[in-house]
């Protein structure tokens, strides 16, 4: 007997059938003995809709108001599963993010978890009810109903199952586990039987989409056993676990990418201490979050460049916003370019064995791609490139390390 | 400067561009002067999309799941139109039932409204404020969220105009009043300038739809101001107001009918005191509203039988549940009719003057209409005929009382 967490995306409750069919695997582990909460997030195309609606009705934009629009796709999943499963003779029923409740922060739109009473649920599951919990949403200190951003399904997922001390949270989506690299541009990428949280951390900020960082990140602050797999087979996923529970050992885990970014450069900044933490706080500020920072000396020596990532669709604003503060900040120009990518080598193992970033430059520069910025960590190593070289890249990064192969 | 109450139902917001019309409409209102609080409906069609999926995902049904799934039309709703009116430059923000809280009994799916504590949106509508108020929902005893029952948005409405001692409640919708009778059977129907509560009840009861028979009760008895009138055009609408108001004398107000009836004889019922008592405590338990009621002697003196009105929705479950309850109840056997239609004749006057029904009686029967039960009150007479003759009856008594012409 384990209590367990499952999470089911947009796409595995896509339709009355798909609910069905989370319905029976929900049974199967009731049947079992286990003690199961399900979370699940809007059926697919849903959220897409309600947001374009909410921006269409006119461009002032509250987010307080878009909660509540977009809030409304997990709560009508959680009711017809519920009723799904009820009807294959389980108990259930329906959690509201306010009916739980699960705080969060106050903002709207991106709110993070502050806490989960999860009392109820706990002292439900333990007489044998399913608790159905909408994804994505929460209640906000003003008593409002606040979301998570994209993707808070997992989040909210793996937060359950912290506050219900959960034996283990199983991710199911429309792949079948954590791949070496992204499948549709490598046929060769392979399935890991397992990665440790770290890895899953780098590969998930850096844009393998198949969990969402603050997920990640928080089944590891929390100890939560996280598996990924496929909703509509039985084949047996990836788990993300601690190092020492790593078997499989690899120089490299895997090549992420990122197709999705841009990159500003802020040119001619007085060389003074206390400029670059006020262009971040500004762009904290904002809720704009930025990837890589480099900082190089100018031509002039009195003057400095600071050059940084941050996601697409929040280049425009960052730049109006910055050109504002132009006077203030007292740069000189502003540089950007929205047709960047960010690939990204991956492996605990780097720790241990060199030579990797050497191997991945040279790799690069043999197809003639040139890296505009390069960041490193402890088991990561990223680059930004022009967005047309992302396949290319990615694929002779994958043959190189030999990913296709168990190592 | 008055407080208003304004309802939206789901054809005037049945779009973006629609729901836009509204946000003008209101913003007429605030510029005015007026303190506005707004009601609104689901976009028409998303309501029965949402039923249609709680029934067809199993056939078992959880009346609280399904109040939680079709209450997510009316939360869409309020965050657009609130969305809507402060691109115009009117400050709103919405409102669901469990945030005001709007408090009912626990009857999910056909809940009564029980308290409305409206003196946060008082205060906001004071300070100029527009709330935007989710319609046909309230939060019930165990937390979860209830539905007041199909149409209950302008029971919303009414209860919401009475918590905050509004002046008027103006229920838009997609008719540009109260007509003395329905306009697609019979084209020479006239729309009134004015009609009685008591009225408004009886044609709201007998089958004309333009209002909810719940949210007249409740306007009448908390003498809120009632206003049908059209989302589509300026034109005045129909007031509800008490009998001492009404300037428009005439035998008969209006011609109402309900195409959609059932009828159920129980026949041979032992004629004893309690059994009428026991059948119809039986069907209220089950919520099904019984209509009109006839009891009449059987052949057997011993025995009596008792015909019944009913929704013809209902009738398949009451057929039901009264078989299993034969033993029990003692009665010979059960005859039932689906295609039944009311068609009544309403009018205060009829207190005073005297041959309404005989005329009644009479024209139906030169039609060679068949009336199957008789009914009356005080100011409606009301008969059980055959469906088919719906629209004959409705136009020859719309006829023959000279209801196109002002009286």
């Amino acid at each position: 007997m384990a209590r367990i967490v499952q999470k089911f995306g947009g796409t595995s409750v896509g339709d009355l059938d798909r609910i069905r069919n989370v319905a029976q695997r929900v049974k199967s582990c009731v049947e079992a003995g286990d003690e199961v909460a399900v979370v699940v997030s809007a059926m697919a195309g849903t959220t897409n809709q309600l947001v374009e609606w909410a921006k269409q009705v006119g461009p002032m934009h509250d987010a307080r108001e878009y909660d509540a629009i977009v809030s409304t796709g997990e709560q009508v999943t959680v009711g017809l599963l519920s009723i799904a499963l009820q009807n294959i003779g389980v108990d259930a029923r329906s959690w509201l993010g306010w009916q739980i409740p699960l705080r969060t922060d106050e903002v709207h739109g991106a709110a993070r978890i502050e806490e989960i009473q999860a009392d109820e649920i706990i002292k439900r599951l333990e007489q044998g009810q399913v608790a159905v919990v909408a994804g994505f949403q929460g209640i906000a200190p003003d008593g409002r109903i606040s979301t998570l951003g994209r993707g808070g399904s997992d989040t909210s997922a793996v937060a359950l199952a912290a506050a219900i001390q959960a034996d283990r949270c199983d991710i199911y989506t429309d792949v079948d586990g954590v791949y070496t690299t992204d499948p549709r541009i490598m046929p060769k990428a392979r399935k890991l039987d397992s990665i440790t949280f770290e890895e899953m951390l780098e590969m998930a900020s850096a844009g393998a989409k198949v969990l969402q960082t603050r997920s990640v990140a928080m089944a590891m602050r929390h100890h939560v056993n996280l598996q990924v797999r496929s909703s509509f087979t039985d084949a047996p996923g990836t788990l993300v676990q601690n190092e020492e529970k790593q078997m499989e050992k690899q120089k490299v885990s895997g090549i992420a990418y990122s197709a999705e970014e841009a990159k500003i450069t802020v040119v001619g900044l007085p060389d003074k201490p206390g400029i670059a933490a006020k262009i971040f706080g500004v762009l904290a500020d904002l809720h704009i979050n930025v990837d890589m920072i480099v900082q190089s000396a100018s031509a002039d020596l009195q003057k400095t460049d600071i050059t940084f990532s941050l996601a697409r669709i929040d280049l425009e604003k960052a730049v109006s916003d910055l050109t504002n503060l132009k006077d203030e900040l007292a740069f000189e120009r502003l540089v950007h370019d929205n047709n960047i990518a960010k690939i990204s080598v991956i492996g605990t193992a780097m720790r241990t064995q060199s030579g990797i970033a050497k191997r991945m430059f040279e790799v690069l520069s043999e197809k003639q791609i040139n890296m505009q910025v390069i960041s490193t960590s402890e088991i990561k190593i990223s680059v930004l490139i022009q967005a047309d070289y992302t396949e290319l890249a990615v694929r002779s990064l994958h043959d190189a390390f030999e990913l296709d192969k168990i190592g």
